[in-house]
Parts: C-alpha cells; sequence; structure tokens
C-alpha cells in the first residue's frame, strides 16, 4: 500500500501508479502519451483501429518527446461470422444519417465493411453469411510492436495466444490485460498475463468483457477491486470514473495497485479528441452517460446523442462488433469533419462531470498531490 | 477528513461514522439495531413496512438494549393511481406461484391488495382505475416516532413536507435523506435535510430514486461522492457495495463523512434475515446479483433467483409500487416458511461475495481497525 512506489511502479519503471488508458481512434496522440510518460505516468498508445504502418511512426514520433516507458494497446480479436441480413437491414437504418451528411449510400452488402481493410476483411461464405477476417491485422499489429521493441504492451477484448504470450516473456514485454469480473482476472492471470486492469462499470467506451455478456459484468471498482485482488496474485489496476487524487486515494485503499484514467485527459490539450467532444465533456453532467450499441455493435458508454437516442430501440437488431463499427464510420466521420457531435461516438465514463481542460503535466501534479494527501509514503 | 471524529459522528453523537441500513422487512430486529450503536455506530430500524404500534414495540425493545443513539427509518409516501386491468393481470401472471405454495387465489382485483391494511388503502374509484392511499399509515408512523422521543430519523423514496421538517426541527430530530444523483442532494439540502446518504448503484434493496427514473441514476459511488460533496455543504453518507475496512476507507477518500452498511450486517447471528436468504448470501459470487422490478413494483437489487428469472420479461407489464409489493407478499411469506428461496426477495448489494457470518460486534471491530490503517486520525 505504500505510495507512490510498489509493485507495478516497479514492473513498469515509472514514477506513480497512473496508467493513462489506452483510448482508441485518434484520441492518444504522441503529445498526449510522452506528456503522460514524462509526468511519471504511463503513457499508451490507443492501436487497436491502426494499421501496421500508422503504429510505427506513432511509436517514432513518442520517442521522439519521451525517453520514458509508455504503452502500446491492442484489439485481441479473432474472425466472427455475421448474416448478411442483418448488415443489409443496418445499412437500411442508417440511410437517413448519411442522407443527412451527404454520403454516398454504399452497396448494399458489403461495401461499406469492406472499404476499410485495415481493419478486417471480409467474404461472402454463402448468399445468407459473411465471414469476418479479423486476426491479419492484429497479428501484423502485434509483429510491428515486437520489431519496434516496445516492452509494455496492453490487450483489450481477450488474451493473446500461448505462443504470443512466450514470446512477450522471451522479449521481456511486460503485458497488461484488461478484466472486467473475477473469472475473466483469474483466467488472464493463469495465461501469464503481468497485470490486470480492472474494468469497472464506470468506465467509458467499449467494455472489455470477453468471457459472458458484457450486461452481466457491470460491477463498480467499490465492488470489482476487492474481491478481484482477494482472488489473484498479480497487480491489479482500477480502471473506470477516477477522475482525481480522491479516487486515485480510494483505488488504492480497495486494494488497487494502481489507477488507469481515460476520460480525465480527453480534455486536455494534449488529447485528439474533436473540439466539439471536449466542448460536451465540459458542458456535461453527472447523469450524461449511457451504455449503448449502436455505433459498433459491441456494448460501450458515452455522451448520450441524438444518434443513441434514435437507435437505441433497435440496436439488439444490429450487426455485432466489429462490423458495426464499421458500417458506421463513414457517418461517424463525416459528423466529426461537420462538427455535428450528435452523431459523433463521444465516449466518456460516469466521472466526466469532473473533466478538466488543463495541460497533462499540470493535472497530473493536482491528482498526484490530492491522492498523497491521503496515502502513506 | 479526520478519523473517526468528524462532524457527522458529533452530529449523530455516535463513536465511528457507519450507519447501519435500514433494511425493511423484519431483517433490522432491536438485537441488530442495538448490536451496531452499542459498537459505536447508528443502529437503524427499518420501519417503512411496519404498523404504528410495531414501531412503538420495537423501539421499546431497542431500548431495552442500548441506551445510545439508534435511527428509525420511514418511506416517504404518497397516494398512486394504478389501472385495475393491470392488477388483473399481475394477478394472472402470479396465479403459478400461489397454485405450487397451495395459497388460495385472491379475488380478481382488490383483495390481495385490500388484505394488508397496514402499507395502504385502495379504493375502486370507477370500473378501470383504483386510486391506493398510502399516506395514512406514514403520517401515522411519524407521529409515532415524534411521541416516543426518536431523535435520529431517516427517510426513503422521498422528502418530508416542509410541515413535518418544521416539526423535526423544532423538536431536535436528526433527519436523513437519500439521494441518488446530485439534483436529488440539493433539494434534500434546500429542504433543510440534515445529512444525505448517497446511494451508489451497488446498493441492494429499493432504490431510492425520487426525480427521475431508477433506471437513469445507476451512478456508482466513485462517482457519485465527489460530484455530490462538491456540490453539497450537509454531510455525506456513502451506501452501497461497502463490505469491509477498504470500502470504509475509499469512502471516506472520496469525500464522504461516513458509511452506510446494509448487506455486510445480513448474515450476522443479529440479522433477522431468513436462514436460506442467509445462506444464500454466504454461497454467492460477484455476479450474482440483478435489478429488478418483479417484487415490488419497484427497481431493487438482489440476488438472481427463479422468481425474477421467470418474471423479468414482463415486469413493465406489472403493477408500481406499492401495488405489485403487496401482490406478492403472500407468495413471498409462503415462500419463507416453506424455505424456498427461489421465491422470496432475495435483496443484497453487488458486494454481498463478501458476507461474512460473524456478530456484529466483531466484524465492526475489523472493519473500522481495518479503515485505521488506512485513514489518518
Amino acid at each position: 500500500m505504500s505510495w507512490p512506489n510498489n509493485r507495478l511502479t516497479q514492473l513498469l519503471g515509472i514514477d506513480y501508479p497512473l496508467i493513462q488508458a489506452p483510448m482508441a481512434g485518434g484520441v492518444t496522440t504522441p503529445e498526449l502519451v510522452a506528456a503522460v510518460s514524462n509526468a511519471g505516468g504511463l503513457g499508451s498508445l490507443g492501436a487497436g483501429y491502426m494499421k501496421p504502418e500508422a503504429i510505427r511512426q506513432a511509436i517514432a514520433a513518442i520517442r521522439q518527446r519521451t525517453d520514458r516507458p509508455f504503452a502500446v494497446n491492442l484489439f485481441v480479436s479473432e474472425p466472427v461470422k455475421e448474416e448478411a441480413q442483418r448488415v443489409i437491414a443496418a445499412n437500411r437504418l442508417l440511410a437517413p444519417y448519411r442522407e443527412a451528411l451527404n454520403l454516398p449510400e454504399p452497396e448494399p452488402l458489403l461495401s461499406a465493411v469492406a472499404d476499410d481493410s485495415e481493419e478486417f476483411t471480409v467474404s461472402l461464405e454463402d448468399s445468407s453469411e459473411m465471414l469476418v477476417s479479423t486476426g491479419a491485422n492484429y497479428h501484423e499489429q502485434v509483429a510491428v510492436v515486437l520489431e519496434e521493441g516496445i516492452d509494455r504492451v496492453s490487450f483489450t477484448f481477450g488474451i493473446p495466444s500461448d505462443a504470443e504470450i512466450a514470446t512477450f516473456k522471451q522479449r521481456g514485454v511486460i503485458t497488461i490485460g484488461t478484466a472486467t469480473h473475477v473469472l475473466e482476472g483469474i483466467v488472464l492471470e493463469e495465461t501469464g498475463i503481468d497485470v490486470v486492469v480492472a474494468q469497472g462499470m464506470e468506465a467509458g467506451g467499449h467494455r472489455g468483457t470477453f468471457i459472458g455478456r458484457p450486461e452481466q459484468g457491470l460491477l463498480s471498482l467499490m465492488t470489482l477491486i476487492p474481491i478481484l485482488v482477494d482472488q489473484l496474485r498479480i497487480p491489479v489496476v482500477a480502471a473506470g470514473g477516477i477522475m482525481d487524487g480522491r479516487g486515485i486515494a480510494a483505488a488504492h485503499h480497495l486494494g488497487a495497485s494502481g489507477v488507469q484514467m481515460g476520460t480525465a485527459f480527453l480534455t486536455t490539450p494534449e488529447s485528439g479528441a474533436h473540439s466539439m467532444y471536449k466542448q460536451a465533456l465540459l458542458d456535461t453532467t453527472e447523469m450524461s452517460t449511457v451504455l449503448t450499441k449502436v455505433f459498433s455493435g459491441k456494448l460501450a458508454r458515452g455522451l448520450q446523442n441524438r444518434f443513441i437516442t434514435e437507435l437505441s430501440e433497435v440496436q439488439d437488431q444490429l450487426p455485432g462488433y466489429p462490423i458495426q463499427n464499421a458500417l458506421t464510420r463513414d457517418i461517424r466521420r463525416a459528423a466529426a469533419e461537420h462538427d455535428m457531435p450528435e452523431l459523433m461516438s463521444l465516449w466518456a465514463g460516469t466521472g466526466c462531470a469532473l473533466c478538466q481542460s488543463r495541460p497533462v503535466a499540470e493535472l497530473m501534479r493536482q491528482w498526484l498531490d490530492q491522492a498523497a494527501q491521503y496515502l502513506k509514503p
């Protein structure tokens, strides 16, 4: 329980047990990642959606800005199948938004998906079912991360294969997994993962659940952390709703070895979040977030907006992740270009009402000073 | 932030800022309430469902066992209306359970409700609508509490009238309200309530939401406490998911002046919970609780069982609280008599996997010692 030096800071080679959450989709700029690492935490590149070459460039840009440790986050992905009929129906539901944004109507079935080869490839098995292969990009991402000598890698949505884990261990890479309930934590530990990030129901963005249904794994940090640390030997990091030194101190007393904070970094000048996204976070109240599948087909927490409200009733008819994510990509991109936050995915944790628009170094100093008042050195 | 003496302990006249949650339905025996108060916390009699005379007797029994402060909790209630058709339909859905328990089929409309005059009275306005008056019993309850010289009163489901608040203040009664989001906290403070219990989504039993829909007020303590204490001047008490000294310390660092713990007391020998209910809690895992309206018509958290599973799909068609609560009462009582936990309401918070079967004094000593390790005196 000693603060700030504990087995997590020692393992990760950082000054403070604070990880910047690997938010994908352009938020984790090299500036943000480097600023967090330079301030003594662990910055994280959210590389889940990035092409291998873009990951290589981002790593170089981060290394120009810091010589301290940082992590790269990848989405563990497996081939999925989807009914063609669901994709056709989803495109029909999305047509009014494309029309409003002057976007071309996609081919009835595949073009909107196949358009984005960086994320996955699609093949039509027969007239009713499509096979989506997401593995290729993920394995290329892993290869780049290893080639670049990255030595802290975090994973979401699953567990790397035994062979990959063995390779990471051989290269001295510290691996960080994500759990939303105890069984996932136990499985991660038994697989040889070094650190478990425990994602409370408070967390913004996608639920990391990979065993069971995400709707059932909605435990808050107050429950998840004590129960998880009683079961695991490896360090547990608390993620979700932590917005300042009060949350950091609380998480440590619940038994966490550290915290992972995402939403609290979104409104910093270093973050790559869209200016309208930042403004929406600064204008928000404590009741603003909801869990939704409408943007990606996977349950995620974000600010309620028009797109969520209008599609929430049909969300169980939509294709699963990552197909729905690909289907809505042109809409989300065009909405961002036209400054229309009502059609963007504004991922946010339940604590977003405490967002501040200040530089990373200032914020981290404030949080860590506040936590230090409570925590025994 | 000083521990354990702060403005809450001073206001309530207790040694430790720990309130035993006022669980209604027979759990808060005089033995439980007195044991908590004798150990330096604030015991609470959950009197919401009790007839005025039963409250008087329970108060006397508590006073035989302790001379320390304790609270009485009441449900603020207002007349409600319900469609007769919904009641008829609900009784049809409940018929298989009554049959399995050899319970008589109630009159198609009212008998199952009117049977329980202690809770409310029912009058048929016309053939399609019934009026349920719940005020009478509540006002009698308040009268008894005042006659008995009770000086700490907590309220759930709403706010006492201005006249009642004025009377309480005149008599030196300290009032405790329940909030599930910031607006409710602000309204309670402005009404003149002395202490706000902030009920996180982790809490077992009924949601205390009285402004907006309970489903929307599902904030965890990690979010609710910091945001609420930033807005209020009166002491805020954290309730929900706190099961030991780790949770107590965490709640204090989030800014709470104290904690309210319910589920953690359910499995003590002093608690009046049914033996099968206690055993179910001791056997549970961290994924066991769900939010449901099937027992009472009001959203509440409890252990998933057969009754919840079978009726969850139709729960939005059921009558509201307190009518559905009255309709299921004979079933819940008979299920308890026959040791059938699958048809009982097994209210529990998300932390129930940490329940221990130990006497109150031992548990409180353990929790407070653990919290003291973390909290600065």
